[in-house]
């Protein structure tokens, strides 16, 4: 079986973490193979840059030249797996609520811990979208950019475990999920400082993925979903 | 005062259709720009071409040479709003919440008749992000294509009055809005036939950018709308 | 175009502010006519109140002697608006839905700072009913009685402009109501302290009943606002 | 113990109806007194006369000479208990509510069957604001207007029934509410047709209001139901 | 009128206080009958504890030998009431929803305050399902287990009054329930601390199930809560 | 890895239906063990026995001598997974819940055909307290008890998916869950009558609760599903 997870940035080497991170929860036979989108923002921290993203890993998708199963969308509160859907009919994964719907068979409730505030409110209207908004307990925000998760993981780790600490004891979360693509690998602390799962959206997706594959389940192309109706595009795709 | 409106497909004869009917509701001495996309579909309906459209009004708008005081997205149920809003500090207002805001002032409950039936997801996502949800009563479709309201206005004003009917009995709509920008100059009819108010999007949106304007409201800057942080694109703006 | 602002106490100082400040939204050629009440309590703080007031607003309208083109009903949180839809078919507009619909479009939640705590509630109910709660992020009292804005304003625009400065930090609202009709005319320090947009429901609705006159819609009076049923009704209208 | 059962028309034979299904309910040494409103009209089917209703109901309960124990206000979807209760300490039991609390003892859904069709969204709106709402599987009207239910009895319960078994049979409700003062009595053919348990809801608010004495429970004063605060009235009380 | 008034654990000397306490609201002539299982729990405090109570409760009803006209369920947040419904024909008034449904009619919200914190989702999901949590500001644990309320009833007041009163104050709760079985006859110094009304469930559910039945109300059988349909069983009743 | 799969009723054909089912579904390595419990009802189809079942679900559990990973608890709508949760730190997966999740990756909403009616309002109620019934169009009873299923499994599938037709075009349904553990086999004829994807519970269980081991994650005891704390059982467990 083959997956495709696909970063929403530009930047490679979080694009090889993301990969790394998916890898270590394939099963034997499952091949990973990470994409960075040929266009777009160094990270994505804001509606703009998201929406372009959306169109960024729509093309890249469109354009991997070998088949196969499943894709996962490796951005967190990211616009465009709708899209996706729309374009293939193989599993389409999101992280962000492969991450959330783990979370609610290990709790009551869960929170989500992202980087900047300014992404609490696209995870938020994620999550309503996806229907897994009602356990939901809190989206929190480190204060931390993306790209610092790589340039300082010390630092990073500490600051999401302060805030996850916060969501259990005031927001009551029973479960904390990792709201980055580039948190992979974050867990083992955040679990020792908070004493509850942490459920980190890459290595949920990849399962999640794997699992529908198994089941022979396709998405469902009966209307939300089925295959844009065919028409003229103006300078679309864009030359490359 | 200037506004632009921005067509979200990339047929010229419906930019210039949405240009009239927006005159048509603006003040001496406000002027309507319509502009068409520099790329994307030639009709949206669905959410690959809405992802693509919504990256497209982005850059058509921030290509624009010349000052202006607000932003109408001329789409319906289409993405996008969020990112203008980051990128701009003049009102940006979408046709279907600006459509739903309206209605809500004339009825207890307020029905959407639009074209194809897989449009009407996308339309109630927009509407549950919005907060215009709960007075909504129904999303139906016609079961016409974009385009088919340009080819055939006699048939086309026909099947959505026949719908508009439908939701006023069936659904208890008080208020019908029009659930596309090319429906605009349709109003007439469906109000001979339901006897109940009609909204526009187009013509509604008019009215309230010039009241935002005169106001002397402007985007909240503080988190969600917040402007892009300054980072390296990869290949983008896409060159043209 | 005639415009009718119905204060809904009855202290004729603020009946006059309120007009001024209306009359600063206006078109030019927007007749602002402000109406004080001929019964009930000198300032609303309360259900008792409020409902007096809304049947006050009714005969107050009912019995104006002019034509006229929509009307303003210039009380926060007040009961009645539905009632006056029922007996006119121009439009209605209460200043609690003018402002909170308005905020909608500047940001992606709205906090409404009002006077007393026991006003809360009211606010909320009416909200609730107008499909606008969904992006409330709070009410908030700054504890000042209504008449006290007129006695003190520098204290009460202190007042107001450190519950605002709360709501901002602790709600995460992006946009601010003046949840009084007494308020008007405080915005400018309101925003200096919060660095978010500021909405007065006063100006507000004054550009949103010009809007609806404008486009030619009417209240829908197929169902909830249809006209009273001829009926016989004892000691009333009461002498006056 | 002393219960005032207020009408909300000023109809005197229905309020002598509703005083007489009032005392089927009411324990021994509970004296029930009715009550018609000294204005107002002689049905209340819509907004403007149930606002004057609110008013009226309030005038009459402070204006009654005696000591009471409860105050029952006998309207359906009436606007008004909450000024009632700012009012007094006693208990204020709206029937709306007292029917909808005690259905869902009965069974997992109710529907309220009531008079015109325009009386739906008021009774809607009422058991939103109380917090009844969830478990509401419809509100149907009958088409009767309030006034026939005295004039032809017959036929009154029979279109009555009919709702009834469209409200089991389609809207899945477990128990009926009769939704109007005046249908008190009609229980049992609705029973006999629906085979579901039918509330009554004058009957049901006299055990209620009786069962709140019994336990000593008044209505909170500490914030929505806190009393009006002293200040100056024009005109009002109207005089008499 | 005999009131089965069920424990739902087994420590006898709760029973009895359940017992009296159900005595103090039973108007003449009702005969209050307390029932402790024959297996289970010496206290309930979680959902394995919980569900075993349901089926006991369930059980303990079923055995009873002499006729009887309705049931009280004296547990708080507890499983089983819907099981309940199904076996009779007679009211069954779980305590939970007794004080939820009681405090509605005497204030625009409540909270209930409950023994351990463990307790607090099992007491939101009860209310949830029942239709009666949106006017619940919030549901608290005092910190003391069951039994502890028995042990030293003094201190039991005093952290049940404390966390009542963080209610009214933070959570605006407007009504005090108090959320266990056990806690009956501490309203009084509740009271005193907090100012407002203060319910006891095993109090309102007698004088509810009182009124069901002096109406002549019966759990409806259509659908949810028709009875068990004939089948064999393994193993059960279990031998006692 | 060995995952327990608990039936909830007491026939052992359909547990070793369940049981092959599941074993379809399961990984190289993974042991299915179906389990029947020791007491109760031979198809669970109402409140009663679905409590019933709760705790026999747990006994059995409980007394299972080997070490296992995952417990699925294999009936539909049925009453008892968060004291199974208590009991245990592996996993424990409900069928009920499984198939909703795994629904919602495939399509935007998703229908639920159960046996009998009277199942209807608890899997509605077990979906609403898992935090996934906002995206569920509808839950819909095909009217056959669940031991027909075995005895005339053609006719079965046919009334099943007569209803999920229904669902699909009546409810807007974009996904189908069949809603009992004994409908696993049926997928096929329903895939090939509604031509949406299909959804068993049983075999979405499976790859969940291995997803879940292999991701190394448990069940959060930090509140609502902490061990029950040490106390005293009356007559329990039973004497077996």
């Amino acid at each position: 079986m083959r997956i495709l997870v696909v970063n929403v940035n530009t930047t490679d080497s979080m694009t090889k973490t993301i990969g790394e991170q998916a890898r270590t929860a394939a099963s034997p036979g499952t091949q990973i193979v990470p994409l960075t989108p040929a266009f777009g923002a160094e990270s994505v921290e804001g509606n703009y840059e998201s929406h372009l993203a959306a169109i960024a890993v729509m093309e890249t998708v469109r354009s991997y030249p070998e088949p196969f199963d499943a894709v996962i969308q490796a951005g967190y509160g990211e616009h465009g797996r709708e899209g996706l859907q729309e374009l293939l009919s193989v599993p389409v994964v999101d992280i962000t609520e492969a991450a959330a719907a783990t979370a609610q068979f290990l709790g009551r409730s869960y929170s989500v811990i992202t980087t900047l505030d300014r992404a609490v409110p696209l995870i938020e209207d994620r999550l309503l979208l996806a229907g897994l908004a009602s356990r939901c307990a809190s989206v929190r925000a480190s204060g931390l950019p993306v790209l610092e998760l790589e340039r300082d993981p010390a630092a990073a780790v500490e600051a999401i475990a302060e805030e996850a600490v916060r969501a259990v004891e005031q927001d009551r979360a029973e479960v904390i999920c990792l709201g980055c693509g580039g948190m992979s690998g974050l867990s083992e602390r955040v679990v020792e400082r908070t004493g509850v799962p942490v459920v980190d959206g890459v290595t949920a997706a990849v399962t999640i993925a794997e699992s529908l594959v198994r089941l022979g389940l396709t998405t469902s192309k009966i209307r939300t979903y089925a295959p844009p109706r065919p028409k003229q595009f103006r300078a679309w795709p864009m030359p490359v």
